[in-house]
């Protein structure tokens, strides 16, 4: 039988004991476990970027991967540990958005509250669930526990305004989820509004008062260098790029930007 | 059968080739080895801080896991390369302190200084025994090597200054270990030096010339927010916190000051 | 049977999911590999630094590793994706140099260009060959694919001017290929061309128009403190080291500076 693997999507660093400490915990209950990072760099707090690079990340693993994201401001208030079982793997984490796109992007089956103290560390402390419950309840499922043991199936989460695309009067209307290293501006918008819309060719998007309408291509090099286009990135989100160029810095384009999505 | 977890505690950062070629050399002798770092990102030579992190992160670790920790300023002179077999695994690393607070918390059972050529490298460096004589170390031991064989048992180990915890007309002298990110203030007293002081409800503490009486809390929660609290914390530590406030702050309290726990 | 190694050596940093989606790629192809981080915090673009760090640390790893670098400032143009059969193990990158130092130093068999769909991602970024085309690449081998299946065997890859040793007039002609912590100045000679000048005690280097006449140690303390000398270090190339200095610092060395090695 192939070994379960589970990633970990953390804002804690390298520099302190938290992740090793995670990790630990894992190998005690199931040392058979591949534990993978995918980041533990986000931005203390950064519910957005870490939603947005598990997302990206989170679509290459193999079918059944579960995933551990614990960017996590609201510990030890009322927010929820949740489960979320998709068409292709797991999400486990806090109910603050952080699994949303992810999760959504894999197509989410069911959703379960993690309540069930006997799958957590004895010892619970207020400020790293990601030690006492999220990483005990990733390796007690790779032992064949069931989601719905964890707890009580919901239907409600948080869905974050970043998670969040609304449709009205005929345009969708989302935001800027990320910027990247070149200046490429993704947003919230997936190839299911593109059809929603019968997009084929030229993309409408209004974004801080201007109006682009740009070519849909399949690489950047479609246009000539220095050209603005529109792009499904790999990460499945629509793209606003400059083949060559900067983005972000030629349309003064900054993350949480509203953007539109219309047919013109 | 199970595969062996090695950890690896280090200062050597992640930018050089140092930490792969230790588990390249690990690997290379014990293929099926599980390699966890616990960091890497310790700053260069500080024992006191590489201490505190083995000694966070190995309790969680399965019985039986050996830990190499390699912050080593006295690589190359006459420090020597030592083997502790604690009850519940073994630390590996030079004899500075760097593996004390750990092997402590888990009960000593037996030291040994490393001197067996056969289980080094071929050439040993002055500069890297991380690579040369720790990391053969541990995987020969994850092959079943006995501890005993890989040199003579020792008695007298160094003891930082960190590590040392004095009693004294009926007090303990202690001092402060790190301070982490919110401001906690972690002191290297155990739960040994509470028990026996007859502590139950009150903390009292002499540091810098102030006297703390703090209540002895499970959870930061238990007081009021921006009021102090003595609490064990994850680490197993006596750590000063203020529920919701920074303490290192609000005392003025820095890593090596000096503490005196009394009961008064 | 043993589970194959397979090497990353990156600059993509680990703030972004670049790095998880190689390995979520090779896993899903291969879930019994063991991967192995030697870094990804190479400068961006830096094939040099990479080509020395892949060099020190590939060395170490056992007979089979396939190694996988990429510094790729030229990814999506013409530059071709590489796999090298050496006498120790494989590597796999793009054909700018990065990979060329480590394969010398093992023995170079065969090189194949990577031209086979069949071993690559469905869809081929122009951003992210490493994802795309080296991890697959990789995955591959490891379940037994022939280096030969990949695609056709070449004869010339790019040698950098930084992996090239010249021989002229009895001498040989190199260059400073790196500046350790420690201000160790690391040539790309070898022990061949000590060989080859019949070189035994004393090593004469011309470098920035002085002359040194150096002792070819074993180990740094054959000299005095705050002396110079020449050494071959751990990564196999020849060194110019200050005991306890820094010789950079005393000699004015750069990365880049040509040196001359000649027998006086």
């Amino acid at each position: 039988m192939l070994n379960p693997i589970v990633t970990l999507t953390t804002d804690f660093g390298l520099k302190d004991p938290y992740v090793a400490e995670m990790k630990a915990v894992i190998l005690s209950i199931n040392p058979k476990t591949i534990i993978v990072d995918i980041t533990h760099e986000i931005e203390k707090f950064d519910v957005r970027t870490g939603a947005y690079v598990l997302a990206s990340a989170s679509q290459y693993f193999p079918k059944g991967t579960i995933h551990i994201a614990v960017v996590d401001p609201g510990v030890g208030t009322r927010r929820r540990p949740i489960l979320i079982q998709t068409k292709r793997g797991f999400y486990i984490g806090p109910d603050n958005g952080v699994l949303v796109l992810a999760a959504k992007n894999q197509g989410i089956e069911h959703i379960y509250e993690i309540k069930n103290r006997k799958f957590m560390m004895p010892k619970i402390s207020n400020t790293f669930h990601g030690r006492d419950v999220f990483a005990p309840a990733a390796a007690h499922l790779t032992k064949g526990t069931q989601p719905s043991e964890f707890g009580p199936e919901i239907r409600e989460i948080v869905i974050p305004k970043f998670a969040n695309v609304v449709h009205r009067d005929g345009s969708f209307f989302g935001e800027v989820l990320h910027v990247d290293d070149f200046g490429n501006v993704i947003t919230n918008f997936r190839e299911k509004e593109i059809k929603a819309l019968r997009i084929r060719d030229m993309v409408s998007l209004e974004i801080k008062g201007a109006n682009l309408k740009l070519k849909l291509c399949k690489a950047y090099a479609e246009v000539e260098a220095q050209k603005p286009l529109a792009i499904i990135g790999s990460h499945n989100f629509l793209e606003i790029s400059i083949n060559q160029g900067n983005a972000a810095k030629t349309f003064k384009i900054e993350v949480g930007d509203e953007v539109k999505l219309y047919r013109s």
